[in-house]
């Protein structure tokens, strides 16, 4: 049974797609046009109540929310590919720890962001500078606890790469490109080392080349 | 080892207390006053680097946000209490789903009715009126979905009690009263009888009653 993903083009998806090729998990695609809002089709909202992405179908069972996936995927391809949760319930708590940091601190600010400096012009939208710049202001504070973690250990939750680094990068690589706020990466030596080495993987060089979005 | 947890008082720490209950761990508690900014001082800082609560204490190890406390304590006492993560990987799945839902979609707008309407009057500031509109509507959008899925199965990730469901209950206990928009619950019968059903736990119950906010 060959797994799905829905709408591997856009940024939340790829946190599942890194995870499905870290782990060598076979998998096919089914596109979804954000920007033609097919998520609001009664077809998607089948699938997926709340009309946002991505989804994950394995057979009879699907599931939704990016971070869900990763883990589901994680846990269900163990003994394959890097132990993406930590071995212990211990490395496993500092996993779901900066995993609930990217969701709750990192992202919205970056979400944030993004969405206003590279999304409203596509859509002929204004850009809000005020959002842009408390949203700038927030995901500082973020990143100087990062840098002070990240000086103590090699990635997030501990000395082996998880999903909590993992799911940094989808939004992570419009902070370095299509934001133009790279030296928030660069200018903390830390956080710059470890962006290095997580966004060289060869699994999200293949995904960031193989489901570029097309604009 | 008695474990510690760190503002017991406050709503997004009761995901963590309920959890200890449930599963019948001693604990002992620690107040922050976060409206004195208490949380915002070098020693508690040095415990958690954003300044947030809650965080749990265990012997020499410390993790911190709510539900990934909530994920440790479940899985490290998975022996006794209700099994709130469910039995196999395909139910774990669709607890870190609705997990990551409350996260992601409810716990935004709630929260920001709670800071508008029970927070700014006692911190004598005003109520942004388009914020509690905005959110308000965005809070009825998630609830008429899980509307569709309480009235499939008697609790979020099936017919099982688990961390989704308990995860709500500090932030809904203001929706249903400080804010006083109890409605948008009782008038949706299946998510109000899955309001009854959680709230009504004797863990919640105690939870509620011993930990009350002191304003």
């Amino acid at each position: 049974m060959v797994l799905t993903i829905y709408a591997p083009l856009f940024a939340s998806s790829k946190r599942a797609v890194v995870t499905l090729v870290e782990k060598g998990v076979e998998f096919e695609t089914v596109n979804v046009d954000l920007l033609k809002g097919e998520q609001r089709q009664p077809e998607y909202i089948a699938i997926q109540p709340f009309g946002k992405i991505p989804v994950l179908v394995d057979g009879d069972y699907k599931i939704f929310e990016s971070r869900a996936i990763m883990r589901y995927i994680a846990e269900k391809y163990r003994s394959q590919g890097p132990d993406l949760l930590g071995k212990t319930i211990e490395e496993r708590g500092q996993v779901e720890q900066w995993l609930d940091v990217e969701a709750t601190s990192y992202h919205p600010p970056l979400l944030a962001l993004t969405l206003n400096i590279v999304f409203a012009p596509l859509m002929g939208l204004p850009a809000d500078e005020k959002v842009i710049k408390e949203s700038e202001e927030k995901l500082a504070e973020v990143l100087d606890v990062y840098e002070a973690q990240l000086s103590k250990n090699e990635y997030l939750a501990g000395d082996f790469v998880s999903l909590a680094d993992l799911a940094h990068l989808p939004f992570t690589e419009y902070l370095v490109g299509a934001i133009g706020k790279a030296y928030m990466i660069k200018d903390r030596k830390h956080v710059s080392a470890w962006w290095d080495k997580i966004s060289n993987r060869a699994a999200w060089k293949e995904v960031s080349e193989k489901y570029a979005l097309p604009v």
